[in-house]
């Protein structure tokens, strides 16, 4: 074996050693933990099935407008409940009758006068705020609140929403929107401006809280289209302000800042867009990817909003189709050929995983 | 965690233990036993390939008229027989012309001058009966007879016949057969009527014969069309007796007899109606389901087989549906998830499953 | 038991433990081996993906005209580097921008000012010989010459190529070409002719060298039109002289040659055609499999080279059909019934599958 050759077989193994420190593919999901279940009209009068964190589920909305996540699987001979009919704020099973309360309590069997104590499915905790509804899969009691904050859903932020079917896992949509230096590659037709992608950034990881954050200012600079359009910046010299943060194994958070520097400081409006990006682990390959997306500026503009999304889309839709080919290739690569050489880009990701595994092994023991 | 998700969980614990005593998806077929390989029509002049508990075979019909089934593999290079051809009574390969007679023994290897003796693909005992062609896949010597009696290709018993691929277990049809409570739900739009459904019923375990049958009598009630049109007693008040029996691992029988009970007991005439359903397991999560349906009334009129045979099927089709639906969501489910609570109503079901495993694993020691 | 079954049960036990001491589907590959890339015209401008021996890789050609043949996976995080882009001879990852050489050394890594050494993606040994591509995938050093002989690529021996994917194992594939007792069968339409089939053969076994090879001499015959036609010997008294042999994992070549009877032996031309049969294992159930066919007369003559092919290639398509429908039959049968009993004509393949087991058990120690 050359010199090159036994280099290469020791940095893989290197690699693998430091994979083994993080979570991926193969670690158990985090389940007490706040997930977006779905948006707000996907709990609706229709029974809605929806595979989340490995589990089949049934969602609907009762007659007072409550969001329900059941299991959907019928406990007696495991009949699809989205597969039976709503009577008022019951589901009724499609094989036997079953009778299930919002609750997953089963309230009715037929040809039994009672439905013993205790049988029914499980019943999960939700939380509606404005468009999304949060799910809490966890044997622990739910935490207080999901981990998006206020802007979520107030009206001082137009918004527009989308649903990607992810064909991968959800981490390596994490480990991609904490990384910048994708931009210029996955997204050199869309928003990937090369002085943007060259530009320095921080990095903030704050272990004790679980946030892991990459920060990065462009200025001067001259904004791509999808920017600089709504803000007004066509043209003009412009600082480009980016913090993107992992606030949990659900939901990232991106804020960007732009300033005309043309106009003196104290005339720059504030001029912000954030976009959450909510991953939901449907399977250990799939993920419900949940966008929600809004700005503080230009409110009524609705033809705004519809360009911002139409362009945004556009690129999420190259880290969709891109993180689908990562799976691929997991999945077509020999167990012991996967490894992953980690890079100085990658420090927020990798911190961000190192931490997940702590809290995933911390909750099983 | 609270009482109730506790008392959920204890419930659950008790229903897994409980589903350990039962024959399920897990348990090896019972091969010492008559199942259908086919309808008489699918023993012919071609070869064709059927697999049935999991092994491929290939079934035709010698010069004689005598059905033949066979290990569809050639011994020599796995190359499917029914992809040969037929000379006069035997096979020969399409791939390196090995000659096997209807017995499985090879007759002739091109190339050498004798086949030596003990080469061969199995041969499986075939006894046919009326419409039907029973298969013996055990290594124990056939039992005397298969499970069903005289009515099968009687002429007093006009019928029809129907096959369904069922993408599911073949237990899980036994249960639905067992089960009466689910003709008003999945069957609500054909026989399923209201009074049927909570009408009392009695259950005949006979574990010694591993008989198991589910009895009820509907007096007086209106027929639903399916039966009152053939039995000339639409409008009238009727009785409806029918008993539901499980003959063995690949059979089970429905018999209802009719009654006009405006008519004096010894004026009214004898008609029954005799179903069987015919469970062949293709593997553990498919099967070939058979269906002979039989009456001994309105013996000459064509027109009545077809209609019964239009309307059983619609409802039997409902099952087919069903069924798969429960096969797929076992399958999306996490292995310990998949415990089935059982109810009043599944007594006969769960004997029989108490009853089956018994006799596999009896079997394999 | 009767004593038949119990004659077949004792000669499945042989046929499993005769099994065990041959190369079969559960047989690691062989690494150290040269194995057919693909054709020169698969090696060009763009990045073309292929799986070798269960390794994805991209497959290129740099600006001297040199092949590449490198891993496809990008160690950092798995995108596929086919779907990147070309600069000059370097593959820039289509997801985070690193650059890759022939040789597969990372280059550049975006946003860090130098790539560490050692980080890279393994790159492949390449010969090229005439329209083939011949690559090393084993760790030892690559052996000095692909196991083909000089008339590949030569001016006097007219040729062409055509490509099949085989949805089976590339040992059905070999044992098919040490066989010639199907040609009869499996090729009864085409160039299988009774008198062929039923003639005696040789086999000479070069354990030392790992060479199988079968010999066949007929004559006199009358020739099939594939041959008849290009050696204008239709309708006369001809010799067919065949050898064809295993000459390694990865190939084995048919030597055919053509005599006119009625010519004085000094007056009959040299006529023969050589046909390599490429073997190139992409999984275990999958194969590449290339064709080079060449003959030494009618050089001028197109016509014929078209004419040729297509028989062949009908022929051989006989091949990859039958041989799918063997790796369908494996893949259905229970592991305990996939024996093979071998026969007197399959005493080359068997030879060459002890041989090889005792390779790869070689190279594994």
């Amino acid at each position: 074996m050359s010199a090159t050759a036994s280099n290469g077989t020791r940095i893989a193994e290197m690699a693998r050693q430091a994979g083994a420190r993080l979570a991926g593919r193969e670690t158990p999901f985090l389940r007490d933990c706040w997930y977006v279940a779905g948006f707000a009209g996907d709990f609706g009068e229709t029974l809605k099935p929806r595979t989340i964190l490995g589990l089949p589920l049934v969602l609907y909305r009762d007659g007072e407008g409550c969001p329900v996540a059941l299991s959907n699987r019928c406990v007696h001979r495991s009949f699809p409940l989205s597969k039976g009919r709503r009577e008022g704020d019951t589901i009724v099973c499609g094989y036997h009758g079953l009778r299930y309360g919002q609750d997953g309590r089963c309230l009715q069997i037929p040809g039994q006068k009672n439905a013993p104590n205790g049988i029914g499915v499980k019943s999960y905790a939700l939380r509606e705020q404005g468009p999304l509804v949060w799910i809490w899969m966890g044997d622990e009691p739910p935490a207080d609140a999901p981990p998006l904050e206020a802007w979520v859903g107030d009206a001082g932020w137009p918004a527009s929403n989308e649903y990607f079917h992810l064909e991968a896992n959800y981490l390596a949509l994490h480990e991609n929107l904490l990384d910048l230096t994708h931009l210029s590659f996955l997204h050199a037709g869309t928003f990937g401006t090369p002085d943007y992608a060259l530009a320095p950034y921080s990095v903030e990881l704050d272990e004790a809280r679980g946030r892991f954050a990459v920060l990065r200012t462009v200025s001067p600079t001259r904004l791509p289209p999808v920017w600089a359009k709504p803000t007004g910046l066509e043209g003009r010299d412009a600082a480009r302000i980016a913090r993107s943060e992992f606030v949990g194994p659900s939901a990232h958070v991106v804020n960007v800042r732009f300033e005309g520097l043309d106009a003196p400081v104290e005339d720059r409006p504030d001029m912000q867009i954030k976009t959450a990006h909510l991953a939901t682990p449907e399977t250990a390959e799939t993920t419900h990817y949940f966008i929600h997306h809004a700005r503080n500026f230009a409110q009524e503009d609705a033809r705004i909003t519809e360009f911002m999304h139409e362009q945004l889309c556009a690129a999420f839709r190259e880290d969709v189709e891109g993180l689908a080919l990562v799976e691929e290739m997991v999945a077509k690569s020999p167990p012991d050929e996967r490894y992953e050489i980690s890079l100085a880009s990658d420090r927020a990701g990798v911190a961000m995983r190192r931490w997940l595994l702590k809290q995933v092994e911390g909750a099983r023991t």
